[in-house]
């Protein structure tokens, strides 16, 4: 198979998604030049001396020439940003340029892609691809970009009705150099799936963490926490600013996941009250098989 | 400082719990001999085999002639069974044995504790050390025990009232050549403490993993969960029979966890579906600068 050439990329967004994504394609020689386009100016100047970048600019800066020549767009934005971006991206991209973008919901980039591409009738939705990378750390900015994030981790196409099956194919082959599985659904499904495996965790988790930082005496309990909290904690470190987005881009679905989650708890408050021997039992019990089943990357092996 | 010597101990349970201590202090020379009693002969076989214990019994053998001349009697059975097994112990003891437990939780042991000792007048209260060692994996039994499992972790000590200083500091002795930090605290603080920042995230994992497990389609929701979901469910593949005794040993408190937790998850749930920008962040950056604060064995810096 010939080496795969990505040619010229603009990544809006030089954090730990973009930045990962810009290394790992700049140690593959799979990319000629990538320019970052990014909020801040210090951001920018560790993406560019960490080599995640060659040229960067501010969303503040005119950087429409740099797109002109440009093959691939990445926007790695919190999804509230690429309404903004986009509209000022459109005008000033060749008609062969492929768009993409890692946004954590895709029924809302979409809808927010559409508005934006009927606005500017020259640039065609064909060349148009909604995708989303599993992936990611609690940390967030160039600092955290490593080449290896997107090894043997899935990535999530949601191509639409209008999205040339060549485009697909060029960012399917993209994140197939930086080492990830790819993985196609419809944007309904993706939404479905990421509310409740991904996005109900995330609230969870900054629920208890804010919950227990609301105390008085907040101090006593985080200096007996253990590695079970420390776990079930760790994505409440994430970014709060792309986290609202993604609950409030996703709305519909995160709430019929957290009104399914609030029965289930409210089932299992029943059985403790009640001291409720076998409901219990067996709840924690379809819990701990299922979740022994699944289990991968548990480093461990179940040896019980 | 001379070297502590624990002479001869009796583990009840040997798992995770009764098996890492027993294995550390083997391996420190601190201890002469170690009899584990335990329920299936399956696994006090692998504990022998392991070298965790010199011999071993099944609850159903009699273990009393073993107890006479034991320094150290260490209850780590799940807390449902400390009431039957503290009933045959305490007259199988001599008056100089110290007892102790691993327990989860305080206030529920120290009241079976303080049944079982008013039936048998001859042994002391005085040598009962409630304690609860803050350490664990999602792995149970023999096999999966560690010799270095409790190094840097917390043990919390409750003792009581009648609890003789000297008792004590032999309790604290063991834990530390064990690896652990002493602190103590009440029996009602610790039940409190640990409802929050362990009873409580561990329910939340049982109901997160069972929710999705109940679905028809469960199998595309896990197909597709990440590094996140892995992270916040690993508790959820925890004994299920030791946190059904946990839940109903710390009801009282675990209730109050749940209460005030479903209270935070409906405040955030009426944010998103306002979509109340100022609220939701608030919410957010609160928990992710608290988790960010405590962050302990993160591994990586916050580099951003």
């Amino acid at each position: 198979m010939e080496k795969q050439h990505f040619g010229k990329l603009i990544v809006f967004g030089v954090g730990l998604i973009g930045g990962s994504c810009a290394l790992a394609l700049k140690e593959k020689h799979a990319v000629r030049e990538v320019v970052g386009i990014g909020r801040t100016r210090a951001n920018l100047d560790k993406a560019r001396q960490r080599g995640l970048v060659d040229r960067a600019f501010t969303f503040d800066d005119a950087w429409e020439d740099e797109l002109r020549d440009a093959d691939i767009v990445l926007l790695a934005t919190p999804v509230a940003q690429i309404d903004a971006l986009l509209t000022r991206i459109l005008p000033a991209v060749s008609e062969k340029a492929i768009i993409s973008d890692a946004g954590s919901t895709k029924q809302n980039v979409i809808a927010v892609a559409r508005g934006c591409y009927r606005a500017e009738p020259r640039v065609s939705l064909a060349n148009f691809v909604p995708a989303h990378p599993i992936a990611g750390t609690e940390h967030s900015g160039a600092a955290a970009a490593f080449a290896t994030l997107y090894e043997n981790k899935n990535v999530i196409i949601t191509p639409l009705a209008e999205t040339s099956p060549e485009c697909t194919a060029t960012i399917s082959a993209l994140w197939q150099v930086c080492g990830a599985t790819i993985h196609t659904m419809s944007p309904a499904q993706h939404d479905t799936v990421f509310a409740a495996v991904s996005h109900l965790p995330h609230m969870l988790a900054f629920a208890l963490v804010a919950e227990l930082a609301s105390r008085p005496d907040a101090g006593i309990f985080f200096q007996y926490a253990g590695s079970g909290f420390r776990d079930f904690t760790r994505i409440a470190a994430s970014s709060p600013e792309m986290w609202r987005d993604i609950a409030f881009d996703n709305r519909d679905a995160l709430i019929r996941e957290l009104d399914a989650f609030a029965r289930m708890l409210s089932e299992l408050r029943s059985e403790i009250e009640e001291k409720n021997n076998t409901g219990l039992m067996q709840r924690l019990q379809t819990a701990s098989d299922a979740r022994r089943r699944w289990a991968p990357g548990s480093g461990k092996p179940d040896t019980n």
